[in-house]
């Protein structure tokens, strides 16, 4: 109990429309302060909280939002199963030091007669946007519009969705909204798994085969960056390796360069392995940073 | 030549980059001034100016901008061929007391690898979006690339594009961009032809023919007004009205709602009439509101 109430003495102080949260960041700003912003869907772990001190290393006050973002789903899509605990959430936010947690409506953010649609080409094509059509779409227009909203100087997203950091990398520069982008480390639990709100899906036999996933990059990560140049006998190892490991199900499996993700066929940039796949009902993805060798 | 040289001692200031656009107009922000701001294709008239004055009237400084933006052009459209006189329009700008001209290139506008499309549904669709595909996305981004630009409190849009007036009020209203869009009346030659920078292509008997668009929706706009509620009657004699004058390509004319653009089988609320038509080579649009009468 006495935990409890100290949790409750630092509650984080909450809006739920446009009006509310710019009338808030406008007083910091107006102060001089710098904006930081972090977006998130909620069913916080420690890779969000990552981010939120990821943050605050680069501004005076963090504000994080909570939003499902129902135009991110497809119709078969995880959207209603997708976990909401927003006390949770927000008494997780207290212990690092948030500032404002926004936490819109459906209705504040997709008012009746809602029409726009921002869309990034390039980088969001294969991967990820082979699978989820309209994904990025969705994830496009609702950070256009939440970055617009809490005109920050700095927001932050995970590299966990890196396809989806270089999106909206391209998307800030290409819209010229004055918000930097900041990616933030990947955070992995203990054994290895990429944090991930949808590891809540899990069993425990089904995280037991989950594992197999980041064993599988680290490994390819080593093979490439001991020299091996054969790019395609490395993804065929993986897809091997992760079969093998009981993952049956592979989405993809990709070597691609760091900044345009576009199929690298030697290896002399910065590059990443990508991965996408299902253990069981659920979808996990997962990537790393390749450095080229030195020849 | 004293008049030259009068002309000359009042040069509009002008830049041609984002980063120098937002130094002078965070400059005038931090003063505490509001910002009006007026986007156009350049080839500037009367109706252009009195777009000016219509900001200057919301702000206490106007910044117009100059831009022929490549992506609202079809491939078979006149990009190459719209006209293009940066230093008459600068000359034109400082008689009506402009602030700051910026007139970016092509390449400070999309860059290489620039990637993101906006696109509005719903008001976008029929009239000009039916014989122009992709004209709205094109203007969409370079409008909402425009104002995060400028970052001006308003901006100005003439109601002679009336469905790009609208979409755009709706791409801001959706996207939470943080400026208000205003709609400059329509400025019309003493001869009742809307103003337009493609009224230069008209020779002038094409501009003989072409006075029977204004007129012919003057004497539409009287008939509704009046209280006729045949609505596809009165279409269909606007309609041989402006063969009979020699106007044979009419690529629409239409009774829309003034709000939704959707078409109006009933005039009971704020309307609009609206038409596109081809004079020779050049295409001509124009539009009058309709207030339904009192029954």
């Amino acid at each position: 109990m006495t935990k409890k109430a100290e949790t409750d003495t630092t509650t984080v102080p909450q809006v739920e429309t446009v009006a509310a949260l710019r009338d808030r960041v406008a007083t910091w700003r107006n102060a001089g302060l710098r904006i930081g912003f972090v977006p998130t869907m909620g069913a916080l772990h420690q890779g969000h909280l990552s981010l939120v001190d990821y943050a605050r290393d680069h501004a005076d006050r963090v504000v994080v939002s909570i939003f499902v973002n129902p135009k991110q789903f497809g119709p078969s899509e995880d959207f209603d199963r997708y976990p909401r605990q927003l006390a949770e959430d927000r008494a997780k936010l207290a212990t690092v030091g948030t500032d404002l947690l926004y936490a819109p409506s459906v209705a504040e953010m997709y008012p009746e007669g809602f029409s726009t649609t921002v869309s990034v080409a390039g980088v969001t094509e294969g991967l990820c946007g082979a699978s989820r059509p309209g994904h990025f779409d969705g994830v496009a227009t609702v950070v256009t519009k939440l970055l617009l909203q809490a005109q920050a100087d700095v927001a932050v997203f995970g590299e966990k969705d890196y396809q989806q950091y270089l999106t909206l990398k391209r998307l800030v520069q290409d819209l010229d909204i004055p918000t930097r982008i900041l990616p933030g480390p990947t955070v992995r639990d203990a054994d290895g798994l990429a944090m991930s709100s949808r590891n809540a899906y899990l069993s425990a036999p089904e995280r037991e085969i989950a594992l197999a996933l980041p064993r599988t990059l680290t490994r390819m990560v080593e093979v490439l960056e001991a020299g091996q140049d054969d790019i395609d006998a490395v993804l065929r190892q993986g897809r091997a390796a992760l079969q093998e490991a009981g993952i049956t199900q592979v989405e993809y499996l990709e070597l691609r360069d760091a900044e345009t993700l576009r199929p690298v066929t030697r290896l002399t940039a910065p590059a990443r392995v990508l991965a996408a796949v299902r253990v069981g009902q659920t979808r996990l993805i997962d990537n790393m940073a390749v450095t080229p060798p030195r020849r």
